[in-house]
């Protein structure tokens, strides 16, 4: 009871700060906690998150290593020693975030009670001035605010995050009085006449104007503004970490005024919150300065350095970007929590500019190179995601850094909330996951329930009840992959044409729209039991990249609606990397219940170089290849693994094992 | 003439303190500064030192990086900033010592001039208590000595080595009285009694040694073996440096008692140093146990460590070990400090035990890992040496971290140092190199003067001149790899047997010799224009590794001499990873004058694998291979290279570019 007046509170406040400004802002979200998922794709993988991720969360975050116990330490106030790395509190806000939104599906008192327990803990460390960091608690006071590099804040966004999702599912105060002391703190500490600071790791500009959203109070939002302008002004120093020259400022994005932006820099995880928070505070402020620049970078990011899984950050030197084009293979850094951040980032850019081109690059990273980080079994992570593997590369059961194992659990629990969009007038679709939703529109509420069997068919069908009949508008995405792109951008395009037109009826019958932005608006006065159908048709599709990434050159790679495939050596025995995909050989869908939870195999006969007479020569033979979604890769153990095959071999290299 | 005093003097010195001992070291070492190298392989590169990697540490020492201004405002004393990283100060000690060595053989005004300002910019920045460094000077002394990972003992050791150096060629105290006020203030401050400390990147340990011998104080021996004695105690606490797991106390060999050590962990050149100044406490203190351990962790290099050029320290995470036989090529670290440590620590280990398998691996590693460091025109390095390139690795022209430019300039230009060693009652021949040095042995002094075109044949003659007729034994080093042997260990073999002999002969004829821990050892009655001739016939041999190390399965190397052998792209245009190098193909040695300043060439016909049909197919074809010596690739600009190549294909990979 409490959750769902909370829900329709948290709608008004929404309703009360957007009625008060001119909006930049074109498309507002529909929070995960009004949507139900349903999905035969998502609800499984969102129950496995419930039950394998964040346990192991919890189970590391608690016992395996000292996360807790720093908490229960700083309490205790006996100068006990600090366990683990200096961010560390923040897989503890994570994990709640997490069990937060993991609570809206799948309600679990256990889960509750744990999260409740923590939360004690937390609010225990809490120092009487509202600051609350274990490392510093524990290695010395008089340190903290002296090292911008030492993820203060950092912490802080993730405890603002947990702290809004946690009072959004349960209605409890507790850890959002905590979050909104230590925001206070911060607030009284820096700002304009107050000290001067550059977060070293983005992230509390994005989780300040959450704060903002749920207590209003406009000096959080004002504050995330001003860090913002804080940057690539000179004023960060504390980018001496490591010791090591990772970039300087272009690391940690303090290389230019974030107005002045234009070009992705640095650390990808960093760059993506860092754009996260320019949406937020453009949303908020009206700010199309800050629109244009996060347009000009999104432009710099599609155009050369993004990879076809919609991952993002090529180097593991500086866990991001190097030059343009530079997007190796096997190399591929690709951090889980870049492409989690590039579904954060996009969603923004679609609220911004109601474009569905952002939708686009959304539900290519989330797809493919997000979704890659987490196993099928829920319980291991990669932290990188290449496109290619020699074999070598391993799901982890953890890691010292563990950043990615909470932040994928956060964005599987809460997928629900990147599916539907809203405007004064109208809906928007803009993910295909069978849900359902009720949003207040046109005078009335408006249920609407999707169903399909997405991303292996296309075939979509939303169902709207309105409690009376009103005038408004669905707005459909139509997947750029659905016509002539496999992803925004100029990186990549399709190898052949293909004559397959998607379809929109409304009641079974061919549906009169105008297409804006890449949706189908569908302006009618709807009533209960309306429907409009999608069909999306789905074959198999060569992608082909242009000649500046010279990773691919004369290679392509196979997509099927927005899954991107690869072949691994479990399906293709030792030609992984012999194999030629002649572009005249036809590859074909197969659907296989049993194989990696279901999914579709892309399968063909191509041609495999192989050894012969006693390893000193060489002869042609054919094979059958068989391709899974990237997602799915290093589920069946670690094995030879490529997404972007050859067409042509320009040389054949020997190996000997 | 102050120089040759000087050197008379240093020599008594150190007899007196072998006088004074039961030794425990079976062979003396003949100092750099008794040795005139005239030889045509290593001459020219010492002069290259002189003129092109000296002026190269130089300029970036002095002018494109803030090296000697940190000296210069650390002396003036007004908080000025601090430039670079915290260990940036070893690079100028280690520049000197460079300066120093070189020197010797080529007298430099301008040079020495250089020095000389460098050292009064050095010792006015010392503080009043001896402390010397720039980092903590300029960024609050409070903080000295609270952090073992900040380098501080490790500059300290570069210090005091140059200073030995400086004052062994130039007769110039300065500097040694800058070190040695240095040594006095941290022998005030750690020890027993006073303060614990485990020196986070070891070096002060050997050059505590230098400093004893240097100055007869006792206390710098004690101290650097109480330094040995602290580690692997618990005692050690500072490793948190760049936050990552590298290894905890593995990474700086802080994992066991020095006395238990019996497996190489961690960083590679911190454990190369170790084991140099526990080789040269163990001489000095006739520590048998030390001896042992130092045995047991040579056997564990050799036997499972150690790439075939003499590098080692396969990851660039830790920049040094992971597990026993993990010897990938493409990506092997190699830091060419480490082969320089290689050579350090095995000329200690030949000094202590009299066996020449230790001079094998010293030259191995200063022939191959380590002169691979130095371009052919002495300003490109590399800091990485792998052992296959897919054309990315490139000689840079300086470092971040610019440990490796000095180091491989004080090894070039001490290389003297290394080929001669003395005991009581002979003279051991080491390395093969054209040079002389007159040596006091048996109540007269016998010059030695040794004239060979190694590495590129094996004859060497050893002409003796001593000043009046006396019995003493010369011990000729006959090389693992003229018997049955590529390198000492288990890890290598050569695939096949050579009938070639090696021979002796002296003044002509066949001499009569005992073969004693691999040297022929010839006793007689010398007297002045007698010599020796030592034929060492150079086949050109193919080596194999035990099949643990799956890198190199069906794949051989070539080595001729101590020289391994490699192709690269130059040479072999395109063919590089499409070759297979069969046992039955015979490969024939060619000296090129005109080629990389004269090398012998190993080449053979060979079967290439190459596409055909579009792309679509493949054929072989016979290509001619040539391979170049190791330590000469990538002079010719970069590409592929490969030193372990193919016997047998067992699979074919597709390149498409």
């Amino acid at each position: 009871m409490i959750r769902a007046s909370l829900s329709l509170l948290l709608i008004s406040v929404l309703c009360g700060v957007l009625a008060a400004q001119t909006k930049v802002q074109k498309v507002e979200p529909v929070d995960f906690s009004r949507v139900t998922v349903t999905d035969a794709f998502w609800q499984p993988r969102m129950q496995k998150v419930a039950t394998a991720t964040i346990p192991a969360c919890i189970l590391y975050t608690e016992s395996k290593t000292g996360r807790i116990r720093n908490f229960e330490k700083a309490a205790r106030r006996q100068g006990e020693k600090h366990e683990g790395i200096f961010y560390d509190d923040s897989d503890v806000f994570k994990a709640i975030e997490a069990i937060a939104y993991s609570l809206k599906n799948h309600p679990d008192a256990d889960l509750e009670k744990k999260a409740d327990e923590w939360i004690a803990k937390i609010a225990g460390a809490q120092q009487p001035d509202g600051y609350l960091n274990t490392f510093y608690t524990l290695t010395g006071l008089e340190k903290r605010w002296t090292d911008m590099s030492m993820h203060e804040m950092y912490c802080s966004g993730h405890l603002m995050e947990a702290a809004v999702a946690y009072y959004a599912t349960t209605g409890k105060r507790t850890l959002l009085d905590v979050a909104t002391r230590y925001a206070n703190h911060i607030d009284s500490v820096f700002g304009p006449g107050k000290r001067d600071w550059v977060p070293g790791h983005e992230e509390v500009e994005l989780a300040l104007v959450k704060l903002y959203r749920a207590t209003s109070d406009e000096r959080f939002l004002k504050l995330s503004q001003w860090l913002l302008e804080e940057r690539g002004r000179g004023l960060g120093k504390g980018y001496t970490w490591n010791n090591k020259d990772w970039g300087g400022v272009n690391y940690v994005q303090d290389n230019v005024p974030v107005r002045d932006i234009s070009h992705i820099v640095g650390h990808a995880v960093r760059a993506m919150y860092l754009y996260s928070g320019m949406a937020d505070v453009a949303a908020l402020m009206n700010d199309t300065g800050y629109v244009r620049a996060l347009e000009r970078v999104s432009e710099h990011v599609t155009d050369r350095n993004m990879y076809l899984t919609g991952g993002i950050g090529p180097s593991g030197h500086n866990e991001g970007f190097t030059e343009d084009y530079d997007l190796p293979n096997l190399s591929a850094y690709c951090e889980t929590c870049a492409s989690v951040g590039m579904v954060f980032w996009n969603s923004r850019m679609n609220r911004l500019t109601g474009e569905s081109k952002y939708v686009d690059i959304l539900e290519r990273s989330l797809y493919n190179g997000a979704l890659d980080g987490l196993s099928l079994s829920g319980d291991r992570f990669f932290y990188e995601n290449p496109l290619a593997s020699d074999g070598t590369h391993k799901r982890a059961e953890w890691f010292g850094t563990a950043c990615c194992p909470s932040n994928i659990a956060r964005l599987v629990s809460s997928v629900g909330g990147y599916i539907y969009g809203r405007a004064s007038d109208g809906i928007y679709v803009n993910l295909f996951v069978s849900s359902t939703t009720t949003l207040p529109l046109a005078g009335t509420d408006v249920k609407v329930s999707m169903a399909t069997n997405y991303p292996w068919d296309g075939d979509v069908t939303i169902a709207l009840h309105p409690k009376s009949q009103a005038k408004f508008n669905i707005l459909v995405r139509i997947p750029g992959w659905a016509q002539n792109k496999p992803v925004p951008g100029s990186l990549y395009r399709f190898l052949d044409a293909s004559d397959a037109q998607w379809a929109l009826r409304v009641n079974g019958k061919p549906a009169s729209y105008t297409m804006n932005k890449g949706y189908a608006v569908v302006e009618r006065t709807w009533k209960e039991g309306d429907s409009i159908t999608l069909a999306l048709p789905m074959p198999v599709r060569r992608v082909v990249s242009i000649d500046s990434v010279k990773a691919n050159r004369n290679r392509v790679a196979i997509q099927r609606g927005p899954l991107v495939y690869c072949i691994e050596n479990v399906d293709n025995n030792g030609y992984v990397n012999s194999a030629i995909l002649p572009d005249n050989v036809s590859v074909a869908p197969e659907f296989r219940k049993d194989l990696l939870n279901g999914v579709v195999v892309l399968q063909a006969d191509v041609p495999v170089v192989a050894a012969s007479a006693g390893g000193q020569s060489v002869s042609m033979t054919t094979k059958r290849l068989t391709a899974i979604p990237y997602y799915a890769w290093c589920n069946r153990g670690s094995g030879e693994m490529q997404v972007w095959l050859p067409n042509k071999a320009v040389r054949f290299q020997v190996v000997t094992d």
